[in-house]
């Protein structure tokens, strides 16, 4: 079993429980015969580079604990794509000053393809380190693992706000006829899917959904609109904010829509599918944007989703003592069983990096415009379970790494 | 004590804990001996007038149970203003029909008005009626009591997603530098205000607040977002809806925004001050709009709110039996104790009816960017407690009447 320090690091748009991640990889790390020191680098790569680090050996055991039930990247996180030659360099550098042999990327897609980068060069030069990613985004984009820590619980809060915008909407005799919720997911609809978990019989919220994996199509869509505005009275739609038309072009990018500078504005797709329907359709529409609302909502987190990103994390640090690297935990569910459950397997970082996984055309309905049972079947079981955090003085009790 | 039937009406803009004041009117009505038919109206006053009603009485347990953990509206709301005399005397003629003796209406000013209409009218006309308000709104803007129902969850949600965005937007080294979140509240600033509540140190979100008690200006609040960036190097400035510069216009609609059909653009306050920032200052910007998520989240309710929601419902039946009429019940806090209480008292509906209560000048710091402790003492026992409301496969288990 090779011996030496760890660095553990975060990226990218964090996730309501990517925390738990961390946690449960420190945890594992406390336990190892193998690891001395454990250090948490500040924003990612950034922070390897930068050599600023955290020593996660000497926090409080109440901020450790607090991981369970703080969002967002509580080590810092960055946007930051190693491309230079040198900076992977550095970055081994770093790791052979420092003696680190354990390397934890927790991350989506394009932190896959750095550590995977990472796990080559030492290869290539000789050096002994483990390699493991550990998957995190909302957007449920990563291949080869059934979904990815961070998407139940961004599917449950984004369900219970439409559920509840939907009582909003239906209860009171307005003007407001159209609401149209913007929710995140640039490439992939897995996201605003979900939404679909809200609804318990055929006419409840969400009448309709849109995703980035099916062009769309105006005509369609105010057919559409106007069609469940005379069966249900009031329409709530969910949109991913990454809708593309026919030649896969943004369609809130190709209106004439501009400020009073005269830039191009770029509202989201959310408020020109409103003003759409107010002018093709002439109902008065409102829009809603949770934005980031949707990937820090520690308070709404799914159970499953907290206790598998705890176990993604573990299970890296596990499977790096056993000689395993190159690789990164994913979720495998398990087949036929009558309750759900799933296992940790590794599979190879090479097979992940810069791949996005989309729904499958089979999961949408064939007009495009909402989801099938299949994928219900799919998405209800993550977002089982409610995580009791914490409150202090009427607000969660969230902590801070120091 | 006058014995007849009574009904039961819900009004203007739900709120998460509106059901509460249902309940607790409902559990009153149940306990009383003058009380015959409990009738809710369907639709606030329109029901009335068109005689659509639902028996109270004959509701299953668990859904008036449940009106406890619901949000909206659940007899369903208008926004309907009784305007013509020939209205006010059909209702008059409904209530003769059915034997109402007790009209308890819950909702804002407007609907304080019509509570106070149809009182008067029915003192002039010799019918024997008791009319009690119940106020409810997430705005907080109804004089003469402490606060309203409704607004310490909305203030509770807000603060939490403010907290939590705080946290998204500060961890993560990215090219977003200024997040705006669009409050709700058109005349009043009382919602926007109570995002403060996020902050624990001087340095926390939010950082900057605007409501419509003072007038907005560009020239400063652009200077206030640049020194809070070179101060913090993130910003989270929160708004209220209904800004409005030194001539009381709001802001957003002085633009020359155009859509792609030449329409003037509405996109609201939010996304204009994005603009405003990303042109003027070169720092990019995200918008969030929380919208009607903030006045249905029950989900993270209030407890005190949800508490307080339920008494105002119960003390209006109750005082009814004691020939109170033309009155709304209000919450007194009570002075110079050493926690949190309060009272409830009953004050004339004309002198509620039409009016708003802004926040005081004093609540706001000099700068207009901000508010005072005062205000802090003032909101913060408002959102203490949560609401533990029941899950059914992953989602609030929210009920119907039917």
């Amino acid at each position: 079993m090779l011996k030496g320090n760890c660095v553990i690091a975060q990226s990218g748009g964090p996730t309501a429980v990517i925390n738990n991640s961390l946690l449960g990889a420190v945890e594992a790390a406390y336990r190892s015969e193998a690891i001395g020191e454990i250090y948490g680098a500040r924003n990612g790569i950034m922070g390897i580079l930068a050599e600023n680090f955290i020593d996660l050996r000497r926090q409080s055991p109440s901020t450790i604990k607090g991981l369970k039930f703080t969002p967002g990247a509580a080590l810092g996180s960055c946007r930051y794509q190693l491309k230079k030659q040198e900076d992977f360099e550095k970055l081994l550098n770093v790791f052979r000053k420092y003696n680190i042999r354990y390397f934890f990327y927790i991350g989506g897609n394009d932190s896959m393809d750095t550590a995977y980068k990472v796990n080559k060069l030492a290869l290539e030069e000789g050096y002994d380190l483990r390699v493991i990613g550990i998957p995190k985004t909302i957007d449920n984009d990563l291949p080869l693992t059934d979904h990815t820590p961070g998407y139940g619980s961004a599917a449950k809060y984004l369900a219970t706000i439409v559920m509840e915008m939907g009582i909003d909407l239906k209860c009171i005799v307005t003007s407001t006829k159209v609401v149209i919720v913007e929710a995140m997911g640039r490439n992939a609809g897995w996201l605003a899917a979900a939404a679909a978990l809200a609804r318990r019989r055929q006419e409840d919220v969400p009448h309709l959904i849109y995703l980035p994996e099916v062009p769309f199509d105006t005509a369609n869509f105010l057919n559409d609109v106007e069609e469940a505005y005379r069966r249900y009275g009031t329409v709530l739609v969910v949109v991913s904010e990454g809708l593309v038309d026919k030649n896969g072009n943004y369609i809130f990018n190709d209106t004439t829509t501009v400020d009073v500078f005269g830039h191009q504005r770029l509202g989201g797709v959310g408020q020109y599918l409103v003003n759409l329907i107010e002018s093709e359709l002439s109902l008065k529409g409102r829009f809603v944007l949770p934005a980031t609302c949707q990937r820090s909502a520690m308070h709404l987190a799914s159970r499953t989703d907290a206790e598998e990103a705890y176990h993604v994390g573990r299970v890296a640090v596990e499977e790096a003592q056993k000689d395993r690297t190159g690789c990164m935990v994913a979720i495998r569910r398990l087949e036929g069983a009558e309750e759900y459950s799933c296992t940790y397997e590794l599979v190879a970082l090479n097979e992940v990096a810069n791949r996005e996984k989309k729904m499958p055309r089979s999961w949408i309905n064939e007009a495009g415009n909402d989801v099938t049972q299949a994928f219900i079947n799919y998405a209800r079981p993550l977002i089982q379970g409610e995580v009791a955090i914490p409150y202090h003085n009427g607000l969660p009790a969230y902590v801070d790494i120091v």
